[in-house]
């Protein structure tokens, strides 16, 4: 089967592999060097931007799905993901609004009005984070492009996503306290400047450098190496490195002050 | 209709009405005086218990379909409400191992075989608090009661219930700091004694009552006002107050240490 007959056959027969009335939705967040951005798919036909997305296969639980999704669109394997919020109002996909007569003219989607993917459906929010500079985003087929955009200058989306996108950045914001998220970001060991930058930039803020470090100590999460970085004549900062055991036990209890 | 009727109208076309492969299930946690119990339901037919739980009609939000399953139950209205997690492993039901032919036997689902009821579903985890000192449980149709249980002596469930619990207690604990969860368990003015009770019954473990305090406090949760409560002769406690305020700023940029 070429492309075109497995989509074809995907939108004819895709609710016996597939839960219908089910997605998946992924923000995709790239961070790098002080810059945060967000993986956009373009669609041909709506002629508009959204999130990667998907479906559950019925032999998947709902991780592996993601986990597929998201490695298809980013090139990468592994990404730290976490499901955060299913999202389901009744016009979250504003179907009276979208031409079906218009789309079932393209004759790849000429049964489209009869598909199972035209119905109501619900779908399940899941975020990732990675360094940007490392993924080979690639369009999925029927999209335009697969891009990183800065998140402060991504466009509109489709649908619901514009809400995904607001909750998922709420849910990283409260998680990277307790979540090895900068985990993800940084090396190994690592400089109190280079944490201090995957902070502010996921806060959007700017935070303190001198009480910075006291804070993170505070929840015990980084724990300073006896060992120093040259980076230069008369530069070389202390090394860091995350205490795996104490962000395993907030994750665990709830914020480290319980 | 009846009763018996609506349930075979549901039975037969309910996925005209409701999202199908889609439900709602809630873990409804009761707490009063130092105990923290479960809201369960004994399903007739399966000769089990289950956590509380329904279908979204087409016109709902999710919250208000969850909204809808834990009034129904719990005869509150309003009930503190959090969506916490989507369940979906393919085995989440095992219907293999639930002979059907048998239940098919019983009259009223004897279209059971048939019915879009049968077939793989995902399930969206809410978790619910409240005072169960307040609470009327009653069954739904087909259960044999629905009552509250000491969380560490409950039954074990049915299908991925008891992960479900497992996992909606993780996140009430964790979201013990930052959400208001304590606020619906507590008079308006309560003393240190009341919410440490709290707090230690919802965390599972002992918490030294001369800290507890300066942790509130560093948090900024709660407030002392210049006010007593008269309880005998020479105790009369302070009374404190949730920093409402805080606690939404808390909600918004996660942990009130960044």
């Amino acid at each position: 089967m070429n492309q075109l007959q497995e989509f074809e056959e995907f939108m004819a027969n895709g609710y016996k592999t597939y839960i219908p009335h089910v997605s998946i939705d992924c923000v995709i967040f790239g961070y790098h060097d002080h810059r945060l951005k967000l993986l956009l798919s373009q669609l041909e036909v709506l002629n508009g931007f959204c999130l990667p997305g998907g479906y559950i296969k019925r032999t998947d639980t709902l991780d592996e799905a993601a986990s597929r999704i998201v490695e298809e669109r980013t090139s990468i394997k592994g990404l730290y993901l976490q499901q955060y919020k299913t999202f389901g109002s009744p016009d979250r996909v504003k179907f009276n609004e979208i031409d079906l007569d218009r789309l079932a003219k393209v004759p790849i989607l000429k049964n489209l009005k009869s598909s199972w993917l035209i119905d109501q459906s619900i779908s399940i929010g899941y975020y990732a984070i990675t360094d940007f500079s490392l993924s080979k985003p690639k369009p999925a087929f029927m999209y335009r492009s697969c891009e990183w955009y800065d998140i402060d200058k991504s466009p509109s989306l489709l649908f619901d996503h514009n809400q995904m996108v607001k909750d998922a950045l709420q849910t990283l914001r409260s998680q990277l306290y307790y979540q090895p998220i900068a985990q993800n970001l940084l090396p190994e060991k690592f400089t109190l400047t280079e944490i201090h930058a995957v902070y502010e930039t996921i806060l959007g803020k700017k935070l303190d450098i001198r009480n910075f470090p006291k804070k993170l100590a505070f929840l015990g999460l980084i724990t300073k190496l006896n060992e120093k970085r040259n980076i230069g004549p008369h530069r070389a900062p202390f090394l860091y490195t995350f205490n795996k055991k104490k962000y395993k036990k907030a994750l665990e209890l709830g914020v480290t002050l319980s």
